[in-house]
């Protein structure tokens, strides 16, 4: 099952050659969506290969521009293609009103698909989507107008039988589901069979957090706890933390010591300043609170895999 | 003196791998202006090095999103490179609206800018911009929703002095501003001296019409007579006709017919349809009616030049 995530852009606000501002699609199984729409997101989707129509579900952090001004593009591209699927968005207030007075501008149309515009309380961690395979829960971030993180946990899958043990015991399907079911069961030998035989252990639950636009916000640490991967902000540099208290955004240092505190399993920076020459300043500097520490860059992809009931993140193109 | 018109974005709606939306930018000496600005305009003005502080007019042609989805990403960044020059957009009504309520969600800040936003009636032809140098005339175009072309026309500039002629009758400067003005003058040894004595033959004006999007409209002939540049969208080929007329859009051989009819001297063809797979077809189209047309591409400037008081176009990059 395909737990991954594709950055689509992670510059700051000011742009610059071959930078995108901010969008990831996260694929988790046949769960298909976006965080953050910053403009050109949708020319990125075709650049990357993202596939556009598979998407359901857009998560939208706060309503500055580089983090929604590809979204009515986007709309209006998948209305020009006809799509019928349901759109569901979830962001802090005001997002439906900017996008209905573009597509009213637009002129005569139906809408052949369904957009619903839900709105997150920026105020409290919450759930805010789930199924069957995974849940997303806000996560309050502190900056200038009202902002939410997300985190994308999969859900306790049941357990696999081994199949060996299901040959060894002779086990009908019925048996079978009983045991899946947590019960015991008697073969048709008049052996006693508890789940715990022949099930395997349950595969470890893969988790990754979205934290973007934020100041440091230590207080969001506990539901930061044991992620595999962190998305942070690292607008700015140690040395300018002044401005980064300023603007309510992050320094390399802080966002590696929430991962650090947070003991999460591999940090990936993001959302940098045009003002840094070497983006590798972000890495001298984080790494010294919290070694394993990537750059993000446009077009890397992180997969997170179960190896050895272990997970790892493995990177496409670490910076 | 300049004048030049760089293409940024020539693509129709639906996105293509390294293609954008309608953008241009157009230079008249000290005049700096974008003609439509769609999503990833201020991309591609990194990309091809436009100098985006010098902008002070933007003019937009319509309210689809693939002409106006790239104005409040550059509005953004102005406001984060603290400009505080005016701008000056011209569009069809229901801009400023669009605008705003986006510029609002931004959050809390004081505009450090003037934003003028004026209404173009898009019924009749009409002057709605002019300096020392030029003017720029509205068109009216058909299309889905109100529509304007526009037309980009230098003014008749005084004439120079011949220097020659000048050392020839020792002319002094009271003299020469009163032949500038039209008057004759007496210079020192008595010779009556007529203002075409001195004065070259005036340069002759170079002019640009802009006609995305519409349908077949030769009602705009007349405005575009002799126009030495004409960029005409061409969405379709005339094997899809039926589109273009259901689309509001035209075909290369309309635009073409256009161009004949309108006696211009270089047609450039732009607003490709994704439908296509070699836009050579367009020129083959074309060019049996007009033969001198080109392909519009992103990074493509057209330089109108005067040599021997001729204007010519030249491409840098003919596709």
């Amino acid at each position: 099952m395909n737990f991954e995530v594709c950055i689509l852009g992670c510059n700051g606000a000011v742009p610059q050659k071959g930078k995108y501002p901010s969008c990831q699609y996260v694929r988790i199984d046949t769960f298909h969506c976006l965080v953050d729409c910053g403009e050109g997101a949708q020319f990125q989707m075709v650049n990357l290969g993202v596939p556009k129509h598979r998407i359901e579900h857009i998560f939208i952090s706060h309503l500055h521009g580089d983090h929604i001004f590809g979204l009515i593009g986007l709309i209006t591209s998948y209305l020009l293609a006809g799509r019928t699927k349901a759109l569901d968005i979830f962001s802090p207030q005001g997002l439906e009103e900017i996008i209905k007075i573009q597509l009213q501008a637009n002129g005569k149309f139906e809408m052949p698909f369904e957009l619903r515009f839900h709105v997150i309380d920026t105020t409290t961690p919450g759930l805010i989507f789930e199924n069957d395979i995974l849940e997303v829960i806000s996560i309050p971030l502190k900056h200038r107008i009202p902002t939410s993180g997300f985190l994308f946990r999969e859900k306790q899958r049941t357990p696999n039988i081994d199949k060996h043990k299901l040959e060894e015991y002779q086990l009908e399907r019925a048996e079978i589901l009983k045991l899946k079911a947590g019960e015991s069961v008697q073969n048709r030998h008049g052996k006693h069979i508890l789940p715990q035989d022949v099930l395997k252990a349950p595969l470890p639950k893969r988790s990754y957090a979205y934290c973007s636009d934020t100041m440091y916000a230590p207080e969001n640490i506990p539901i930061l706890k044991g992620v595999n991967l962190l998305y942070h902000e690292s607008t700015f540099l140690q040395v300018d933390e002044a401005t980064a208290l300023a603007t309510n955004h992050s320094t390399a240092q802080q966002a590696a010591s929430i991962a650090h505190d947070a003991e999460v399993g591999l940090l990936l920076l993001g959302h940098f300043s045009a003002r840094y020459a070497n983006r590798q300043y972000f890495i001298d500097e984080a790494s010294q609170v919290f070694p394993n520490v990537f750059l993000a860059s446009e077009g890397m992809v992180a997969k997170l895999e179960i190896l050895d009931n272990k997970i790892t993140t493995r990177l496409s193109d670490p910076a």
